[in-house]
């Protein structure tokens, strides 16, 4: 077998060591007779799984004391209307800043909860090529929290200093560069992200959330909504993905070998590094539309000089094994998402096919 | 390598040759070079795998014309509150069969978003070991719905045939017996189980509505939290738990190699008939508290004449290779789940068990 190279948006790839362990012990689980997929979710062997992916968790993202990690179902979508639904009480009112796509239905859903505003959104025609610069921002200092999406996955773009929203409490959506670098944990009074980019499968959402800013939120909602039930009950309110849990306890333990968020972030540096090199060399031919202060080291978005080469590039590179390179469908393009578990031989692999594609093009 | 025998309550024990198959193609999905969780969830493999899905589930349950297959994550915890911000509008009331733990929960959370009411409750002493009979229903011809739990997981109660509810719209949580017998799908405007019992692993839902009921719905609520919405994007409108769907599909088509619904049903009865036969039989020692008429074919729930006995039984059983039959921690006890993946063979085991351990401790 041949295994191809994935720049997927999401989901995504996976370390190759993490697939083979989950393989080889599919049918039996450290010894156990059965199957991980099989454990209760109340048994000692899933127990120890989750608890430990919970502390590796916390530990990867070095959350401050004041901080604690849970886990929940129906990734950062769920988390739109359940952030809004916790914190956006009756007469108060949100912050949002829109960068982009999900930033904009993080705001729509808070709307369809209560009074929401853009506090910032640097469209242009469209399309969302830079962040907000801090005179751009409207906050208000009375604002119940400033929403912010730290990396966008579509336009390719990523706050790399978050910015200065005056004591309010500011929550992210790290969806997309969630341990691709440092958090910086303390910032933020909620951080939320699906695990299907840079933590593992898609199915799960990990938060971390501070418990003072917590002891506001609304207790008459759903108890499955409420984030305080589910630190409470240390993500075991009712059954959770277990499958998903195990394997993003194998990605962070895969993370921690190679050096944690540190390690993470020196290694998409270079990656990025390569790739937008290779696009800032060859700039007669590909296109990166981006400013170059708002880059994202997730996503790197570019176009070639028509329709017709992106196509023709995203196919050929189909075809010497690297998959996933097309564009967004709601900009074209091409896209190549340099998560964690791809190596920077995968981008090697990538700058050299856009050299040769060029050459041979250009 | 020894495989245990598995009585899980959920996550259950699932067909070994699903386990096996995901197995063998857990690094590149039918050649295609990467993982299925690699896979994104809008390419050509993952929605292939999806629609099949969605399409054998619907043919599993024989779905009538008017209603329709989707998938949700959040397990039936969420259904409980997603069924009443849809359906539950200002100034309605809906009523709830209380016939057990979650229930009692899905009735509590309705009551956090609207007015709902318990049209039977029949525990006797803290304890629901039968079903409602029919002068016990206290229906509301006007209410929104009436909400049943088709199979009691924790007490081992299952309807044997639904209360007549007088052209109110049916609801159904059957996470417990989902596929363990013909549905009778028409019965229902909306139907909900979470996969991990009969289906597949923790972390998805399954859900078949009537569409014409669900024109009624609210659209005020969040997206996410819509089932118009899921239906509308077949499933997709974010990123669906790709591994569980996939993993459902496997268990879905073992389900129909095997005879269906019918054919689940039929091994069911014989199963469940092994087991309280056992007990009927051996009454001097074990105790199956349910009333007859309401016993459950999935969940068989027993004592012994002491709570010492109770755990020797299960730590005994553990030994001799059968694991998950400690009852649930609100009762105590023995509980035998025995899920569609759970064979003849598998409950011959723990009835050539109990004889023995009769025998020895009686």
């Amino acid at each position: 077998m041949t295994r191809k190279i994935v720049f997927n948006a999401g989901p995504s790839a996976l370390p190759l060591p993490v697939l083979e362990r989950a393989k080889e012990e599919l049918l039996d689980f450290e010894g156990t007779g059965l199957s991980i997929l099989e454990h209760s979710h109340r048994g000692k062997a899933f127990t120890r799984v989750s608890e430990e992916t919970l502390a590796l968790f916390s530990e990867l993202m070095e959350l401050p004391k004041t901080h604690s990690a849970l886990f929940v179902q129906g990734g950062a979508s769920l988390q739109f209307a359940m952030l809004a639904m916790n914190f956006l009480k009756p007469g108060a009112s949100a912050d949002y800043l829109v960068t982009g796509h999900w930033a904009k239905l993080a705001l729509q859903e808070a709307r369809r909860l209560g009074t929401a505003r853009a506090a910032a959104d640097c469209a242009e025609k469209g399309a969302y090529v830079r962040l907000p610069r801090a005179g751009e921002l409207a906050l208000d200092p009375k604002a119940a929290y400033v929403h912010l999406t730290t990396n966008n996955t579509i336009f390719g773009t990523q706050w790399a200093e978050y910015p200065d929203v005056k004591g309010v409490p500011l929550v992210a959506d790290m969806s997309s560069d969630i341990l691709s670098r440092p958090a910086q944990a303390s910032k933020f009074a909620l951080i939320y992200a699906g695990a299907q980019k840079n933590l593992g499968p898609a199915g799960l959402a990990l938060v971390a959330v501070n418990r003072d800013w917590l002891k506001q939120a609304r207790t008459d909602v759903p108890d499955i909504l409420r984030y305080q039930i589910h630190l409470d009950k240390q993500s075991l309110y009712h059954t959770p993905p277990t499958f998903a849990v195990y394997l993003a306890g194998l990605v962070l333990k895969w993370i921690k070998e190679n050096g944690g968020a540190v390690g993470m972030a020196k290694r998409n540096e270079e990656k990025a590094g390569l790739l937008y090199g290779a696009l800032d060399r060859l700039s007669g031919f590909y296109r990166a539309p981006v400013a170059k202060e708002a880059r994202s080291r997730m996503n790197v978005v570019f176009r070639l000089p028509s329709e017709e080469l992106d196509e023709a590039f995203v196919a050929e590179a189909g075809k010497a094994g690297m998959t996933g390179l097309k564009g967004h469908r709601s900009t074209g393009g091409v896209r190549a998402s340099l998560y964690n578990a791809v190596s920077r031989r995968d981008v090697e692999t990538l700058v050299s096919f856009m050299d040769d594609f060029a050459r041979k093009r250009g």
